[in-house]
């Protein structure tokens, strides 16, 4: 029951229009006014984020964020910079949902950036000021940054029988498989009211941490012998690359892969495509993918393959990490466990292109398919 | 008479093929197995790198390499490993060469990493010693890796109408223009005999340095209102991007106009673009545009467009790369002396994106048209 209210919620807000999205900010304002009007102190809700307030949903497998919320109130010295900040980002994020425009979060930052008339003050001297604005802004109305119409760095290569259409740039329609083998740029956000999945001749998704391994499965023509989908994340997945796998996952009901470096930062890779990270639990029903499958690399693997001749020695930061993993609610199984143990044991990685010690053609010939007929990943 | 020399050279540097480039190869190795079977000491010969051997080449405005060479004898206990660590890259190079493959300077390291047969010694520890193999290969051959078929991350992303298309990959032919948004993620290595540029309808190149800017100019549709194509480098250029903005300006007789933040690490981006860079200075011909002009950021453009509300303070890295550009030759013209001397002076930069403080359009609709307008270019 409490699933199915949750579902429901979730789908709205993700088809939620960019006009909803302005009526929202505009009755959060609206309240402020009449605050203001009857000489009430203004507050500015919000959701409370940070570690303590992330919960993981072990039903959905879902980092998400809990109950606990945050006011700022106008008439509080602490405060009124940051709320007079909050309201301007809400302005212009108004503004830009108003004039079909988008921005980076760095324009949004110069866009706002003046001095107070009669003052020498500021609005904001750094961008890490409009930026926790914006945050605490996508908390306030439920929503993410990109149906606020704002973005930050693009990142991400796609490459597959995926037909896309940009509506909103000339309906510009093509197929992300015959882009030669550079494939396609993903762009910071995109939304389904402007970007349309047309089609996707794919049986499965296969994620890539590097980039040169993902050029490494283009020249192998992987893809298209196998049936898949190609999304290179070129490392931590940018946003616009998470929601892109997530779109693909839900609209087109495609399995996900995932296949990093054998190490504790990529296990991590995986995970936050999996269940969401902590800096963004609260953007999980929008990106993550809870049924995602991780495919390699493992420190099995190097035995299996006898690749001892070509691992590296962990650094410090990814023994810290794996401790910090072997704690998370959504590391616990035996599995993950397993690994992570291990690799605090022998203190070793192992990259994904490390492989090609065996020969270049063998992850595309031997490595990938063996796994996926043996159904052989981890959770 | 002495110009006109070195372009056929490197008209034909450009143009050799696979084959040809193979049989160099061959022919070095064929040497080497001549001078062991006469019983003297083998002989591996390349060219000097570094400071000491980069030349400014004022008359064609590149960087190249001197006539300094450097060699390496196999009966040298201190040359001994990095001779056979050479042989071993060259003759994987040459294996590439023959069954068309082509692979990342990471996978050869994995390719080539194994222990000789009874001894505890491996052939290469670290990657960094068979990168400079290949460096020794590419100045022994006289070649760039892309025609050894090795390659490094692709990075940069092209947008505008040009038709490319891919001739070893299903024969893909697409316009860069019609891809949405996104635009065509550029390749690491694409070189002529596997990507043609079939057609290229535009008046101008524009180089830029962030993608937020890039994603910018797409959304103003820029490209369209100006005809011209669409560049982001993401930073400093890879060479996949510079090659491409070189082959465009050459096959398709394109101006080059570069934009970047106004600072000295912009500045840097442009002149490795334009001139070619210190590192790989024997490549210039390959890579380098000397006709590139500079549209801007510049600190000039503080004053005129009034942002002194938006620079930031230069850091101790951006002061120190500043002094050492007031020194590099290509860099000795009373404009760029002028802008350095003002760096140093006022200690502020200015990013392309603060542009954004006057209104998002302002750079597509003011900034770039009036300095285009008014040929109002740095050298």
């Amino acid at each position: 029951m409490t699933e199915k209210k949750a579902k429901t919620t979730k789908v709205s807000r993700e088809k939620e229009t960019p006009k909803q999205i302005a009526t929202k900010i505009d009755n959060m304002a609206k309240g402020i006014v009449t605050e203001i009007k009857k000489g009430i102190d203004p507050e500015f809700t919000t959701q409370q984020r940070g570690r303590s307030n992330v919960e993981f949903d072990e039903k959905k497998g879902l980092l998400r964020l809990g109950e606990k919320r945050t006011t700022r109130n106008f008439l509080n010295v602490g405060h009124a910079k940051k709320f007079m900040q909050t309201m301007l980002v809400s302005a212009k994020a108004y503004d830009y949902l108003k004039h079909n425009k988008t921005a980076s979060i760095r324009e949004i930052y110069y866009e706002l950036k003046h001095t107070v008339p009669n003052t020498k003050e500021n609005t904001f001297e750094d961008q890490t000021e409009s930026d926790s604005c914006i945050v605490d802004l996508e908390h306030s109305v439920n929503t993410i940054r990109e149906k606020l119409n704002l973005h930050a760095n693009p990142k991400g290569t796609l490459y597959g029988d995926v037909v896309l259409k940009d509506k909103v740039h000339h309906n510009d329609k093509f197929n992300c498989g015959k882009l030669g083998r550079g494939g396609w740029s993903i762009m910071s956000r995109l939304e389904p009211e402007e970007i349309e999945i047309v089609s996707c001749n794919a049986k499965y998704i296969l994620v890539i941490e590097t980039a040169a391994m993902y050029e490494r499965l283009v020249e192998e023509r992987f893809p298209q012998k196998n049936k898949c989908v190609l999304i290179g994340t070129g490392g931590q997945a940018a946003r616009g690359t998470r929601r892109l796998i997530h779109r693909l996952h839900k609209e087109k009901n495609l399995p996900v892969l995932v296949f990093t470096d054998g190490d504790p930062y990529g296990w991590y890779i995986y995970s936050v495509i999996k269940q969401g990270s902590m800096a963004l639990a609260a953007h999980s029903p929008f990106m993550a993918c809870p049924e995602a499958k991780y495919i390699g690399m493992t420190l099995d693997d190097i035995e299996t393959y006898k690749l001892q001749n070509v691992t590296e020695r962990m650094k410090d930061g990814d023994i810290k990490r794996a401790k910090e993993m072997m704690e998370y609610p959504w590391f616990q199984n035996k599995e993950w466990q397993a690994q992570l143990k291990k690799a605090l044991k022998e203190k070793v990685r192992i990259e994904q292109q490390a492989l090609a010690n065996k020969s270049l053609e063998f992850v595309a010939t031997e490595y990938l398919p063996t796994k996926i007929k043996n159904k052989d990943f981890l959770p």
